[in-house]
């Protein structure tokens, strides 16, 4: 059994790259830059977009929630007049590139700009699956504390930017910086890390300085 | 394709089911009681277990911890005397009952007591596998937010006791009490909710009092 389960799973991985591939080909062709969130549930994904987009008033910005259920966050998005369509999961742990595929479906992507697509909340399995994005961009937040990176390794090994969350809370955690850079460093050294608040929009400068600059 | 993943998948799953019926039939010989504790990373799963297991001082405990990688937290329960053994899931996003059949051989329960088992942190993969347990213990945080009800549905549905974690923190975060509730209430009505701060201690006599109820 143990054989088949491995097989399978490489063929699913196969599949899910195959398209991941044609998919992120498609932005090539749009002028769309992809940004694959990222961050356990309660990061803060949904309102560290909403600052970054908010500081991205001359860019054509599109957005895709990824959640298990509900809609409450495309719900937040629409409210700001930000063009966003919902993928529910219905049980699964991560997106994969079939699914925004069909996603890609109901979002017209008219205009050259950025496409942030919001992960399931979970530091484990996103990190595993291509969606076709450009780059990943990781949630931390201290709040859950300085050990992640030792804990949840891949999805800090595979950012390319990592974005620490919630600084308005520091005074009130035990969080060790030099532990959690120590962390970041032995997985991803070179890996651009930002402190921000998602509540104050203390640090968004620098993300979004740091976001066009990549995009370039 | 999508066919003998779904076979293979219910394969796993019923063989999991069967090991876990035997490692629960085994913890009842015993005299153990055993607790899945799950939540997401970050929710203060092992903060949680030590205020736990220090208002239990006249009862035997054991712990296992589930981590993709490290022993941080097996070192932190080791540093307490308790006894504790490790399981290191090399990337899997949850504990299964396989897993835990191999970390039993590493622990002996010579005494009657409570086994707390802490999950990968994760909110989403643990609610789906069984593992042996007598009761589902769910950690959530007010940091993390009140709408991870609606969210992460299944991890709450199939809670026997859930732990609102970080009470302290909730002058300092936007937390909706009633909408968390409702949240709760819709999925899974009548599980006692706790909130407590594994800061402060505060809350826990009352958790203790239900846990040691509960394994009467």
């Amino acid at each position: 059994m143990e054989t088949k389960k491995v097989e399978v799973i490489q063929d699913i991985h196969a599949e899910n790259e195959r398209i991941a591939r044609e998919i992120n080909a498609d932005y090539n062709r749009k002028g769309i830059f992809a940004v694959n969130v990222m961050g356990c549930p309660g990061a803060g994904k949904t309102s560290v977009l909403k600052q970054i987009i908010a500081r991205l008033p001359g860019v054509k910005t599109y957005v895709i929630e990824g959640d298990i259920e509900s809609d409450l966050d495309t719900r937040t998005m629409q409210a700001l007049g930000i063009e966003t369509v919902q993928i529910n999961t219905g049980g699964a742990c991560h997106l994969d590139s079939p699914m925004i595929a069909g996603a890609l479906k109901n979002i017209e992507l008219k205009e050259p700009g950025i496409l942030f697509i919001e992960n399931i909340g979970n530091l484990v399995c996103p990190a595993e699956f291509e969606i076709g994005e450009h780059i990943k961009l990781l949630i931390s937040s201290v709040t859950e504390g300085c050990d992640k990176p030792y804990k949840y390794p891949l999805a800090f090994e595979k950012a390319d930017i990592i974005i620490l969350n919630k600084s308005d809370l520091k005074p009130y955690v035990d969080f060790d910086d030099a532990f959690f850079s120590s962390g970041v460093k032995g997985l991803n050294p070179g890996v651009p890390v930002f402190e921000v608040s998602s509540k104050t929009g203390q640090g968004f400068d620098a993300v979004v300085n740091w976001l066009e600059e990549k995009r370039k």
